[in-house]
């Protein structure tokens, strides 16, 4: 019992006045002794902070911060690792080691990472678990030497650094990005294990940013013009054509990501945020934005970033990531430790708005039951869904499908590939949205199967 | 120009047949040289995918590797890193350097850290800048040897294992957690001066768990039974009595945040998490709770935690966070640059539910204005608001108020220290929730003020 403990009587009220203004005196001595307060502090106020951070660290034992920090077999009779000897940015325990997963492409320069959506329970992946998809590796830009240049048919070329960015009105908004290619594999059938190798390509963040109907507004658009040619700052010079009406809706250009800046591999110091539409027009390490009267006709969306229909023809500018749903627990690989209650749970989103359900089988499609869903339900992100299941021993196939605001429900895989063929160099890799089936074996083992 | 760049020619469309069936292969043998998949990989199967992460890396250049990443002149003109070179999991630039601020109180062991709201531009905090507060130090806890007890006025006294807990009817939601002593020097005057040492012992994550109503449910509650004890397994046993009542609507044991496992900061590897109450009685690294028929008296309800009033009296287990907000941009330390437009924007929460609106003002409380809200409004988690501003060079005071949907509007200082006095040792600390003003001097600095 530890009821009266008098653990940080160090720390006592009574002393509070004087250590009020003692420390207030702390914080003006370290103000004072940091960079003048300008235009740069004004914008980048946290190395102030990073200063003060390092001054707490030192009012710590020398001998503490270089000790480290042990695994406690009774915490409770030893004081913990004392505050601010992380920096003051906290890291995960030492515990925990699920990260992404690089494919190993024959190229690691051109390749790309996906999400442990096995071990997500909300909908928020942190930014150091977010997905990843380069095409030349990840450039480290200094933002101060970043700039945006938005040019073509406009009355007024301009060309914004990331603080003028910053100071314009801004939003957030909690979002899903998916890679058209996620679930690639799928087309030829159960090749891949688990959830994160079949599903791993899309993450929801919250992002911050400028609307870019904002900047448009700025530069002011000339009659006439459609299209917008993004374009990255990597060495592949990623470019996409955007239709120029998305804009006017809801594209953002984002310096900021799940609280703090954007990520290096999520576009740092800029990138499009584009809701609902494919992750690879969401051009990362954004330097400029040409607006013209036409698609600019890059090589991602002629040679690649289009599908191949079965008679022949192509889909070209298919931007929106259709409804689409997966069971994220249990999952390939997983194995059940007996029959017994489950709760089933997964992640379920749609390009095209909100979802307005997800439903369950667990025999194969034969019946189907609807699905929780956590609320509030946040259009154009994540759903988190669960289920509850008695797992009777015998063997299942799990299954869920969404349907999303528009009425369109989440095809099965047969009904997919009779209306877009699984054939061609290039028509089997984009847009997999079919219903995922995991088969629970009645040893408990979970295993992708093609039901 | 690189619109038709060939920068990823190693991973043509092309060899996509064979690559994935050769890729299916290298995922065989990783999972199948991993450790025996069971009931641990059920629940921990990221440590599978740390594997693969670092089998994944193997495939980039040694060079690369023990290289560092430069920063790069011109991104365009060579690669960047190659993927997976991060462990999978990644970190922010090197350029980007806001943190927590540890606060300077004389023992480290017993203190806290506050968020850099300033740099915040949504509602989510990174968990790397969540607020600390810790009575004893950071407990660095095994998650395989801890276990969560219930016991007390139940009929079952009950054992779970965090992976027991995972295992069950989980729960997620975006949420505020703020520390009552956030804002405690406003109570004497504009002492301290920035956003993060007034306002930064709150934060908003999304936190993921079990609903204790469904423990309750598995103990069997003994009739006349009406507070719960929790206790934390650190050094100080910080242990805190909780009304029944609030466990049935919407406490949850919390296991995660923000995507991940809590980090150690947090409670690591069990919380509680309150919706809408102080921090204090949500207890981290979560070890016990106790069903009674009435509150158990800690030191940390009776000694601390407590307000005391004007006439003597003390408010006790006054638990709710009541409707605050304030204004992180331009805040205290900021240096305008000069006339012309700025959006104010800052954070608003309740602890009795849903933000229904915020106002600004810019002349000191004299004239108030509708801020916009960032959509859609979450219950119980901030709500960031914006105010498009012109500045005209003169003097000004900025303020905002938050009016929740009870109706309740957040108080001047002057109407709160009337309400709830400021003198006494213990009365001055907890639940300052006044409006903040920031004066904006002619020359653009600006500064805490009590206005």
């Amino acid at each position: 019992m530890h009821e009266n403990s008098e653990a940080d009587a160090g720390n006592k009220p009574r002393r509070m006045d004087s250590l009020i203004r003692a420390i207030a005196d702390v914080e003006s001595r370290m103000l004072s002794a940091g960079p003048p307060v300008g235009r740069r502090t004004l914008l980048k106020g946290g190395a102030l902070w990073a200063g003060a951070a390092a001054a707490g660290a030192m009012l710590a034992p020398k001998s503490l911060r270089a000790a480290g920090y042990p695994v406690q077999d009774d915490p409770m009779k030893e004081q913990g690792r004392a505050i601010g000897l992380d920096g003051g940015y906290g890291s995960r325990s030492q515990f925990e080691t699920v990260a992404r997963y690089p494919f190993p492409t024959p190229n690691p320069f051109a390749s790309f990472s996906l999400s442990p959506l096995a071990e997500s329970r909300g909908i928020i992946m942190p930014s150091g678990l977010h997905f990843e998809r380069h095409h030349a590796g990840i450039p480290n830009i200094d933002p101060a030497s970043h700039e945006l240049l938005i040019h073509g048919m406009v009355d007024r070329p301009m060309k914004f650094t990331v603080e003028e960015l910053k100071r314009l009105p801004g939003i957030a908004r909690i979002l899903f990005i998916e890679c058209s290619g996620n679930s690639f594999s799928e087309w030829k059938g159960p090749l891949f294990k688990t959830v994160q190798t079949t599903h791993g390509l899309t993450s929801t963040s919250e992002w911050a940013g400028v609307p870019l109907s904002t900047l448009l507004g700025q530069v002011g658009v000339k009659p006439g013009a459609k299209w917008i040619l993004a374009e990255g700052r990597d060495a592949a010079g990623m470019t996409r054509s955007i239709p120029l009406w998305k804009a006017w809706d809801d594209i953002i250009v984002a310096y900021g990501q799940n609280g703090e800046a954007l990520r290096p591999e999520q576009g740092y110091p800029l990138r499009l945020v584009i809701p609902g539409w494919e992750g690879n027009c969401q051009i990362k390490w954004l330097r400029r934005l040409k607006i013209g009267d036409a698609p600019f006709m890059t090589r991602e969306e002629t040679s690649k970033y289009t599908d191949l229909l079965a008679d022949g023809h192509a889909r070209q500018f298919s931007f929106v990531m259709e409804a689409k749903s997966v069971i994220t627990f249990p999952s390939g690989e997983m194995e059940l430790p007996g029959r017994g209650f489950y709760e089933l749970t997964g992640l379920a989103w749609s390009g095209k708005g909100t979802v307005r359900r997800v439903e369950v089988s667990t025999n194969g499609g034969m019946t189907w039951h609807l699905a929780q869903l956590d609320q509030p339900v946040l259009p154009l992100a994540h759903t988190r869904f669960r289920y509850p299941w008695r797992w009777d021993g015998s063997e299942a196939i799990l299954q869920s499908r969404c349907t999303d605001e528009t009425g369109y429900t989440q095809p099965t895989r047969q009904a997919l590939i009779a209306a877009r063929g699984a054939h061609g160099r290039f028509g089997s890799l984009y847009h997999f949205n079919g219903i995922q089936s995991w088969r629970v074996r009645t040893d408990g083992r979970v295993e992708n199967v093609a039901a």
